[in-house]
């Protein structure tokens, strides 16, 4: 029987400051039911989908900067979301902020769920890879302040046997890296699902701003091939609160071929039949892991965070 | 003082099995000449360089086998291009096959040797990722027995300090491959140089034949991006014995653009002048692994061989 899962990519617009999480919602659902009139299974929406991306922001008022985060997932807010996917038939994957209490204390994390065709929650992701800076650096444009607003994420890459195959999940700034793709890969994953929040000009490198579509897509088309795995990469795209952030969802075969991409910077939704057994011959082949891969001599990449060019 | 340095990258067209190499060294001495006509202080050979290559063939005889490899480096047939570089004052990096008496016992590799502009040789890489299988596969077109005829690389991915950088190798298929980047990623390489043998066909996966070219750019540009170094990438291309090779010998920006690309089958030499310092806002920031690598969650890259997907 032939493993094949619609599977849509749900980008969103930009997301006003202003705007409430009935009002997101609402662009979820509209998007949802898209997904569900055009044979979706699965739709994956972006990361920190419910609100504008706050760590762009200083700030420093603690009720301020919690606001920004969901208590409860679903929560009374996001609940419609999860009973029009029941409804509807219909699995999503969601990034949202996590304020929780764990080990005594209240921790916050950038996550992303995976929710069946039940509205009940498959699993979690907590972003590892946080990009950016914990300090106030008045001379950008915007902060980038996930590494003073999130703890790294503590629950590794799992996986797990969903929609047909097995699925993790990633999130933003994650996809850069090829470790992260290889523990998915290492535990068999056939779909890579992950949201970003991408702005176009990065105050350290502003010379690379024409290449953020260029370096997104060649991360995620590499982590693909490299894998043998179908990737969803979910952009909130548009300018958000004055700051441009790249769109470019879109839908990577296992070949690293791009199979459905948004042309908008605006909600829109583009979506594949993907056949997760197009994954097979390269899994069984040229990425034959257990074949080919020669761990005892990729010890460094544990042994060492930075780089230590020789004396 | 900026740290430029030109490089060529120097394809070959096909090698006939008849082809000696007293008359290959003289193709590939004509290529350092355009070299150092143009400025190169470094040119760039592929793998495997002085011979056709065999492992596309069943060889049952040792001695015939034996005669595919170089005991020595430089040998008598080998040194007019070693003296030739040093005439000119101009490096080269040269793919050769190695049979040598260590351990008490003849073994065999799959090597790349870089060498200065005195004509000594500077560092020794042995191939660790090697493609193919090691038993008679009659149903193929023609084999890929690098499993067979050589033994996996015992000296990891070193790095040396050449060229007025950090400078390591990796061999075709390793190309392919994350861990062998970030490996050198980890030691600082600014300049990785690697040589390709790449059949245009693969028989275990033909459906792919028509990506071969954009998988290999892929795998060397998101190897470039994901870790802040030039690449120069050089395929013996061109139809060998009956067997189409990809081309697209290229040289590759830490940006992960390519900058120089060859457009025939043929002994071709390209060109760029690769300013090391461009690397340098890529390893401080976006790729600062210090700041964002996460080992901890790395561990499954070296305790882990084989894919092992969930029950």
């Amino acid at each position: 029987m032939p493993r094949i899962v619609t599977i849509g990519a749900a980008q969103m617009g930009p997301i006003a400051r202003s705007e409430s999480r009935p009002q997101v919602v609402e662009r979820l659902i509209a998007l949802l039911r898209q997904g569900a009139a055009t044979g979706c299974e699965l739709v994956v929406f972006p990361e920190a989908t419910l609100t504008a991306f706050f760590p762009h922001w200083w700030i420093e008022d603690a009720a301020e900067l919690d606001a920004w985060f969901e208590r409860e997932m679903p929560s009374n807010e996001t609940a419609p979301l999860f009973n029009e996917a029941r409804r509807l038939g219909v699995g999503f994957h969601l990034g949202y902020c996590e304020l929780v209490e764990e080990e005594g204390r209240q921790r916050r994390f950038n996550t992303a769920i995976l929710v069946g065709k039940d509205g009940q929650v498959i699993g979690k992701y907590r972003k590892i890879h946080l990009p950016g800076h914990a300090e106030h650096e008045p001379w950008r444009p915007f902060q980038n302040l996930e590494k003073r607003y999130f703890e790294v994420g503590n629950l590794g890459w799992p996986v797990w046997r969903a929609f047909g195959g097995v699925t993790g999940m990633m999130i933003c700034n994650d996809r850069r890296w090829p470790e992260a793709w290889r523990v998915l890969g290492l535990q068999g994953a056939e779909l890579v699902l992950l949201g970003y929040n991408t702005p176009r000009h990065d105050p350290t490198t502003p010379q690379h701003d024409r290449l953020a579509e260029f370096h997104n897509h060649l991360s995620m088309q590499a982590g693909a091939y490299q894998n043998g795995c179908w990737v969803v990469g979910v952009a909130k795209a548009g300018v958000e609160e004055g700051i441009e952030q790249i769109g470019g969802s879109c839908i990577i075969a296992p070949t690293g071929e791009i199979v459905a991409q948004a042309i908008t910077a605006g909600d829109e939704l583009v979506m594949a039949r993907c056949d997760l057994d197009a994954a097979n011959p390269i899994k069984r082949n040229i990425f034959n892991f257990a074949r080919h891969r020669r761990p005892e001599h990729y010890r460094m990449i544990v042994e060492r965070t930075g780089a230590e060019p020789p004396a």
